[in-house]
């Protein structure tokens, strides 16, 4: 078996499983936000259960519109307080908070070896810690608030392989567009991508949460690396559960095999309006920007705001735009903050938010009016997902992001 | 004359004016907002006119709905920037900005003797400098932005007079409620409110500015300080124009006069619904709170973020509560950046936002669903003022604000 299915199997209690079998699981953890949680608490009532499986496994997070942007947006993450406060469960929101995929391995609540489910597309980004982690609709989550069981269907695993040493400013962000840009917004489709190869064994936990974010931009049922040490040091860091390793065995089987050399790959941008239309950063052409957005669950942590920091200190964000950065979490805050990163922003002339997905998804902190450019380092850039559906959105990693904000236009980040 | 009739006068070019006496008048600066210039763009357009009379003493600030929360604010800040640039007049948004309540006076675009008409009723906080600042509607700014010149009927004023030393945690912001809590939101309709005596002699530019700002919710047309060193001192800190210092003659004559001792007042608390049902915070009662903001154009200045941050340094607010902390401007979040205020800001389990109106008028950034109590350092607690018609707003200063983030409910702070 690969990767994700000794994780699935071992959650199913069987010996083996299989691509395009139906198996229902054990859960570690189930994650709901403002958006999804009041349809899966609705879901949740409605099966007469009055206790949740586990209050300890449960995870609910109001990110999405917060601080509350308006009356429907105060209710619904009200609904998720009574239930919290009523359930026990974990409940972070405002002050002690952050972006749901920046918080969750932050405080330890997913290790390595864990099945994840969460009522968010981008739930896929905890298999950066060898996790096997997906999103469902709200009704699934809802059950498995009840049961702690899910059931899926056992997807097959497609293998990316990166070789070589990543260039300077290359990061996770880049690897992964340039990947969706190889294989297309369905390339991967309900399969598992697992990333390998010598750039990734290089790479961040940081940058890995970043690829595995966006499996679900290719289609990915899940996105996921093997937990080596890197890994299994930050789940010590961070949590007091015990990591366990899968091996993916010497004859197990993949769908497919897509294999890179990244040595001399350039940062990538993603145009208008698909994640997939991504070209090097080089090759963009001459495109002036209203607004420059860092943060989000894909590139809101420490690592990304230390590298925008590190191209916007001493500078200035040039006039004609708004540069509007998001830390991730409140603790990525306080890090930045303590790195002087926060003065480095505001010295330059950037608004700082505190954390929200804000408008990553059209939600608030810097929507877009008719005709308006953005490059922001979010997740997707479809018609209309930061305002209004005449704006345009290019996705780039932070260090294209920064270098952007001072030129005012897209531009490389200076060697 | 009076202080409000010699400003008067001199921008009239009469050698005299009474109240009750229609004038038409210079202005020195004329502001406007997202929410209003958009309106007063329109009517500047119907005038014919091409360029506004001077660019230089136009000011638009987008600011009560950014960073844009959706697409019809972006549209609105779009369109203030779009004429900014046309007409090169004043704009400050987003990593320039702050309030515009705040950062005129900190932009030294304001100093005493001016004559300031802004389409925001908070205009009135220049008086804090001896200034004469009033808000007026988006036609009259309209037509202002045009032609330099208002026309205005002169008011009457009335004097408050403060006696005593104030106590410790008392402020500008407990001497202006107190006083509405004794005359009423039409206490001083069409009136300017002139303020002195010795506490407003010790009192801070920041404590004064406080109390100008909530001269509209007692019905004043304007709330006035003599310019005295202090306002001189910042006016030159802050501006390259020259102050003009006006004082009122031995004979001046007032509708009325208020004389209150305030050396054993307490910090004062507003409760629902009007800023008027003004109570000693020992006599609030038990009042548990779900949000406490600390911010705005009332109290969103360094003072008062040094005010809250002396008090919830090494304190956790508490679990039940949002604490949202708005810096009123870049600099204001700067300053309080460099003293360690946002660390023990954040390290307390506060949010800390870019500045924004935000909240304070309901516009986003931690609006209340029905049932929820807030205590916010705002300048309104009308019915739905901060969201839901069914949530409840308590005002207070930035003292009491802190100490009942810390202790969940309506509290005076320690002595």
């Amino acid at each position: 078996m690969n990767l994700a299915e000794k994780i699935l199997a071992a959650h199913s209690g069987k010996p083996h499983v299989a691509p395009g079998e139906f198996i229902s699981a054990k859960v570690d953890v189930v994650l709901a936000n403002d958006i999804t949680a009041p349809i899966a608490i609705r879901e949740f009532r409605k099966l007469g259960v009055e206790k949740v499986f586990d209050p300890k496994k449960i995870v609910l997070v109001p990110d999405h519109f917060v601080p509350n942007k308006d009356i429907a947006s105060a209710e619904q993450a009200k609904m998720l307080r009574d239930f919290a406060r009523e359930q026990g469960v974990n409940f972070f929101e405002c002050g002690q908070m952050g972006i749901e995929h920046v918080i969750l391995h932050e405080k330890g609540l997913v290790v390595p070896g864990d099945l994840v489910v969460g009522a968010d597309s981008h739930t896929c980004t905890y298999g950066a810690l060898g996790a096997f982690a997906t999103g469902m609709g709200s009704t699934d989550i809802g059950a498995a608030m009840a049961t702690g069981d899910v059931w899926m269907k056992v997807p097959p695993t497609i293998k990316f392989v990166y070789h070589g040493k990543l260039p300077k400013y290359v990061g996770g962000k880049d690897l992964i567009l340039y990947t969706i840009g190889q294989i297309g917004v369905d390339g991967a489709l309900y399969a598992a991508m697992q990333f390998s190869g010598e750039a990734i064994d290089e790479l961040s936990m940081e940058g890995r949460f970043t690829m595995a974010n966006m499996a679900i931009e290719a289609g990915g049922k899940a996105g996921l690396f093997l937990a080596d040490k890197k890994a299994v040091e930050y789940a010590r860091n961070h949590s007091h559960r015990k990591p366990v390793v899968f091996e993916p065995d010497a004859d197990a089987e993949y769908q497919a095999m897509h294999e890179y050399d990244v040595s001399k790959l350039e940062p990538q941008v993603a145009l208008p309006h698909l994640p997939s239309n991504v070209r090097p950063v080089s090759q963009v052409g001459d495109i002036s920007l209203d607004q420059v957005v860092i943060g989000s669950c894909t590139n809101g942590r420490f690592e990304d705001l230390q590298m925008a920091a590190g191209i916007l200190k001493g500078k200035k964000v040039n006039s004609n735009l708004r540069c509007i950065i998001i830390p991730g979490s409140q603790q990525v805050y306080m890090d930045a903050l303590r790195a002087g990163y926060i003065e480095a922003f505001i010295e330059a002339g950037c608004a700082v938010s505190t954390p929200t997905c804000g408008p990553c998804l059209g939600g608030h902190m810097g929507i877009l009016a008719a005709g308006e450019k953005c490059l922001a380092t979010t997740n997707r850039n479809f018609i209309g997902r930061m305002g209004s559906p005449r704006s345009e959105v290019y996705l780039a990693g932070p260090a294209v992001a920064a270098a952007s904000a001072i030129a005012g236009k897209i531009v490389p980040p200076e060697i």
